[in-house]
């Protein structure tokens, strides 16, 4: 960390005036000078989405104490891209962080985050970035428990910082009767929704569908994200944007004939 | 490959009446039994989207002969969970196969791409699948020069199987004047996007803004995805849906404390 005040970019999926981000902007002031940058409204499962066929709109709001913040129509992805360019301009952050999210986005739940598109859009800009993530969804989530863990995180993401082309994906288990026992890196779990779709008549007689879903761990391994956040563990997973199998390209390059 | 006549599933981002997909389920009547489940309407940029605060619609289309075909309402990843509990039920695809997009899908690319995520969900349930996409983003795109080589790499798929974890992305480099030189399993090239945004405004005098942005290869690879298509061939890059860093693992337990 240098000796000037860091330059923190905060956003987030659940939208600006969710109390997620809200905990994480007032956590960051603690850090160095923050700007927020977030969705107008909740964009969950919003995965790596961006608006390419609609125009964006941005507009600041005096929502936090001190911080500059800006609510935009955009996706995630769009909010860092939007704050990069109209709003921090010749200014690069020291770190971008997104979430508080309220709900887990341990395992592959990474691949539908919105929370993590934020911190992945940065790291692919070359900034180092954490999506942080509270196993627990409703809107009056408590995130006490989780609040210096989030500080030890991002004293040492500043201090030593983040592995090049990833963004660390931080989940904190729900608050229960026992303290967070510690924080563990792990690897994504091997795990998959069994999904499922509630069937309806609306009022004109035609059908829809409900998209409901049960999460299915599929690994038993005690090295995984879901095994620490079962565990009552802190679950820290590097995600990289680089998604090529080099395994798969040698199995490739051995098994078909072209 | 058995002998029984092998299921495939057909999904596209730039909606079922897109041209792409035309030549996708045409080339795909070839090889085995298809059924199409699609977005109504364009989704490009939708990255790993899914709805979850919006019901559903899926609806029979009568739009390619002797092919069962559905509209949905839904992301190219909806459509893959949309076919999977509502259209196949018990039968489990053999393949799934999405596009052919109308733009490239290569590089970094892959994690914006809506053609990707249909196949990268259907990797997730375990079935092989594969997105093509031509390097050429007009609706009246000439995909002819592609389609011996989409049924090559549909053909090693069916007999020689994909890698288990991963989705292929294929990219075929756009029309020219000499026939494509041949097909290269690649590496994701290291690039990105320098974007900016261009501000108007509205009638009502309030601010809007449309992302602009040029594509910008950092990697000299010559084992690239980008490399390949630059230099007449089609790319094949294997990508998986763990996105663990292990790498990153191993440096965060050596550089951080916690």
């Amino acid at each position: 960390m240098s000796n000037n005040k860091p330059l923190i970019l905060v956003s987030n999926d659940d939208g600006i005036t969710a109390p997620g981000i809200r905990h994480l902007t007032m956590i960051m002031k603690e850090f160095g000078e923050v700007v927020v940058v977030a969705p107008d409204s909740p964009q969950s499962g919003q995965g790596h989405a961006i608006t390419l066929n609609d125009p964006l709109r941005i507009k600041k709001r005096e929502i936090f104490e001190g911080v500059e913040a800006y609510e935009t129509s955009g996706t995630p992805a769009d909010c860092v891209k939007l704050a990069k360019h109209l709003v921090l301009k010749e200014r690069k952050p020291d770190l971008v962080v997104s979430g508080i999210n309220h709900g887990a986005n341990s395992s592959v739940n990474v691949i539908y985050s919105g929370t993590m598109s934020a911190a992945i859009e940065a790291a692919m800009e070359g900034i180092p970035a954490i999506g942080f993530s509270l196993c627990e969804f409703s809107h009056d989530a408590d995130f006490s428990h989780a609040l210096d863990q989030l500080r030890t995180i991002t004293k040492q993401a500043l201090e030593n910082g983040i592995p090049k082309g990833t963004a660390l994906n931080v989940n904190f288990p729900a608050k229960s009767d026992e303290p967070i026992k510690g924080i563990k890196i792990c690897r994504q779990a091997n795990a998959y929704w069994k999904e499922d779709f509630e069937g309806r008549v609306d009022p004109s007689k035609k059908n829809y569908y409900w998209m409901i879903g049960e999460f299915q761990n599929m690994d038993a391994g005690e090295d995984t994200d879901i095994w620490a956040l079962e565990h009552n563990y802190t679950s820290i997973v590097p995600c990289q944007y680089d998604l090529t199998a080099y395994e798969g390209v040698r199995q490739l390059n051995t098994d078909w004939k072209l």
